[in-house]
């Protein structure tokens, strides 16, 4: 997608449901009888026959902020009501609202201050929340607010309120940037955005503790990274990014470990920047990638 | 898209031009006034202001191969007459033929006809063409058709009838796999289909001669491969794909021209699959790959 | 190393063991002593306390053949005798006989066959083995006697016996070139040469029955493979190399699979080509790969 | 090589010139003689007849500061004045002094120093350089000095002076993390110490003005980053590191840019490090990494 389609009156249609004919047909003619021309559009099925339907449309809509309840209103009637799928509908200029959860590992933080700073990524971040101290002071000069909410085992359920006192309402996307605690399912189901993780990952995987230092044992060429959503099955929702850098015998495990830093910021920021665009849609425990 | 999509009753249809608003709409409505489920659509536009459209729609059309002219002639009434695009419809059961010119290397060559026996490439091959005798023996075990059209440089123009006089009306596609002859402009044009070619690349490029002796000298980490159309500008046409694959200091020019054989054959496998797909949309002198 | 090195007196000299002081001096002492030049040196220490010592010595002795025995002796007294280690003495011209085991995938065995055709790989081919006919012609194709011995379950044990007289004494190593049969403890015990697997590979694993599926079905991004020594903990051994290959949401489980197929021979013929030039050096569970 | 090499005693010596018998031989002894216990050694030869030798040996030699004199007087008899070649010894526990020279860009220039702060480049800052302010405020942040010397066309002779004044005798290195101004021959002699560039990279290349817009007219699929040594003829320079990454027709010439400048950091970073830990070996217009 072009960079230039964010302006004013742009906006992302996704829809996704049960495949059956005539919806890529019954979108266009909603849109096109409001008005709005297709700028891209991306459609995928992932069987032909009684498969799941996805398709990412990305319009523009002259004045679309004052259309958008009648348009809203349509898709409702025709999507939801008549055809039994559902859909979002986005304003492409609204930036998503993206808290970032870190411990003490710094490097994914910083690389998406960064790329937010250098207009890379379409999000604003309202803050940052550690258990922690430590990353601060480097946050708060990004002119973002930080907030340290210890989680000792003895008060993660009080920490985790105060976790959500501070982040509902305001944020569309949390995104646990070397986050290492365990969120419960009950946060989940209670904070009600999505929540994007980042995981080291091998070939084979090494499941379990000290992942690096067994890598290494057994002479592993490359080591990776993996960009899912958050599900209460720990590291084991659906995959959004992922990818590898090699290595030798000569990388002691903790090169390994600086190595595997490398492809987590790259990934998660892949990861992010394809949310923020709503390119990356959720189907159960797999994605489409548009 | 998945592979049991090549079943009688699908059908691809490509779509491009200057973009306007309502052409997704009028593809969408076209197709479904004649019948034909959306299977998987891909769209995109260069610039959202006055830029190139390019659609690639893959559709259900129970007994499709009759239905075919009514569809042309809306498509025909519609897209080009009115909004002045050009389209191509194509029946997916229809494999493209698909002729390979070689000289005497024949890991490109080997490595397409291989994959077709494997099922792997939706096309036929009617037949390889060879200035040089040497690869017949292993076409034949193919039971592919093998001619030996010498290309001495007093004869160039003769061979050059002899190679139209096999392919016009024969093929769909030309595949240079690693064919070391230059094609006449005239050629091209008498021949009237698309030409794939294979070409080394290094980071940075080294034109001319020699090119890995060059590329070690310079000591370069990362040999390459491009697939791309064949122009009258010598290996300057549209790109398909590319790859890269690392090297080191210890590999000889040898070495190095053996690691690019191996990008070579996989890039140009891509990007023969992916055109005998109807997935490269050319435009001028750059691709849009769906 | 450049390709140059294999002529008639050039010899490689492995050495392993517990890391001390001095050892590398002692190699190169007697390799001067014996009128041999170092053409190529690599010596790696997995801790430089405590750890353990890999070197690989590429030299070139005029008349290697006649002097071999003199510097066995020598290496026998200083190096095993003396510091403990243990070495391996090689002939460079002396290419490894090499046997493959093959089920009815052909695309590993076509591969690793076309090279050593070419010359990429320097090693001999005495046989192919399979537990069906399918591949045979194949394979006599390139002048290589292929063995059929079938293994059903009720003759398991009188299969591996059959295998092990054609194997035994005639190989250097055994390549399981996508061969679906376990062989048991017993079978590696007597057989005495290192075996190579290749087995698919993802980010994160996907362990047991249907991963292609199963990987489809979590949406990854990646598939690659991994070739490693054979031990008796079934695809746990000695990695020697791995490589991944990109793939998305379009592709079927069935084409990731064939995605994984090409991986699968660029990993394995390299894991080949290493082991037979002496490059891999297999330390309990890990590998030096120089 | 592992991290823990880095302490008080080891050294490491760099040996290169014209291949003879015996060198690795009698640099062994020269070391065994003097206490020290080789840790890692790399030896490579461009060409077994009349080739090029190059060695990289890290060795641990206990109190090492006083015992440097006395080798170096052994390593000057025996390497310089016996056998003709060079060589350089290094203690590891002094770090190269690294100057960065920047513009406007920053996203090389802040990856280095956040790697810098997280001891991931065995180097020490002393000055960051900028023909422009902006990047001022970002630098000083880290505690690194900043210095803004304009380099307005009339007064570049007087530029550079007033750059080699800070230069000159403070700095080992000098990395152009995007410094978009050509060095004069004069000021490379005058500098006296190795400068590493980072340039984009396309497959094929496009030189001259614009590369992403024209890349992106011709539908490449990779952009790429190649770090280099600087020599006087511009981009020319003996590489030491590249790669690539890969981008499509859905990304804009600026999107190019920015999926560029990832790679281009990453590149650069690795490039600096090999170089700090002394395991680039340069030789005429190629590299040797070790």
């Amino acid at each position: 997608m072009t960079s230039s389609i964010v302006a004013e009156d742009y906006g992302r249609l996704i829809v996704q449901g049960a495949d059956r004919p005539g919806i890529v047909s019954a979108v266009s003619a909603i849109l096109a009888g409001h008005g709005a021309n297709v700028v891209a559009l991306d459609q995928s099925t992932s069987d032909p026959a009684g498969g799941r339907f996805f398709q990412r449309t990305v319009f523009h809509l002259p004045d679309l902020p004052s259309k958008l309840p009648a348009l809203g209103e349509a898709l409702d009637a025709k999507l939801v009501d008549e055809l039994g799928l559902t859909y979002r509908l986005v304003e492409a200029r609204r930036h998503k609202r993206v808290a970032i959860l870190v411990s003490k590992m710094d490097h994914c933080l910083l690389d998406l201050l960064w790329r937010q700073r250098r207009g890379e990524l379409r999000m604003t971040v309202p803050m940052v929340i550690s258990n922690h101290p430590d990353v601060g002071d480097d946050v708060r000069q990004f002119g973002i607010p930080f907030f340290h909410v210890p989680v000792e085992k003895e008060r993660k359920a009080e920490a985790e309120k105060e976790q959500l006192n501070l982040l509902k309402g305001n944020v569309d996307l949390v995104v646990l940037a070397r986050y290492m605690q365990i969120l419960s399912g009950g946060f989940l189901d209670e904070l009600g955005v999505p929540v994007i993780n980042i995981h080291h990952s091998f070939l084979p995987a090494f499941m379990g503790a000290g992942p690096y230092q067994r890598a290494k044992e057994r002479g592993v060429k490359l080591v990776g990274a993996t960009a899912h959503y958050v599900t209460e099955d720990l590291d084991e929702g659906p995959i959004i990014e992922q990818d590898v850098i090699r290595v030798s015998h000569r990388e002691s495990a903790r090169d390994l470990q600086r190595r595997g830093a490398d492809v987590e910021r790259l990934v998660l920021s892949r990861a992010v920047s394809w949310h923020c665009d709503d390119r990356v849609i959720r189907d159960g425990n797999t994605t489409v990638v548009f």
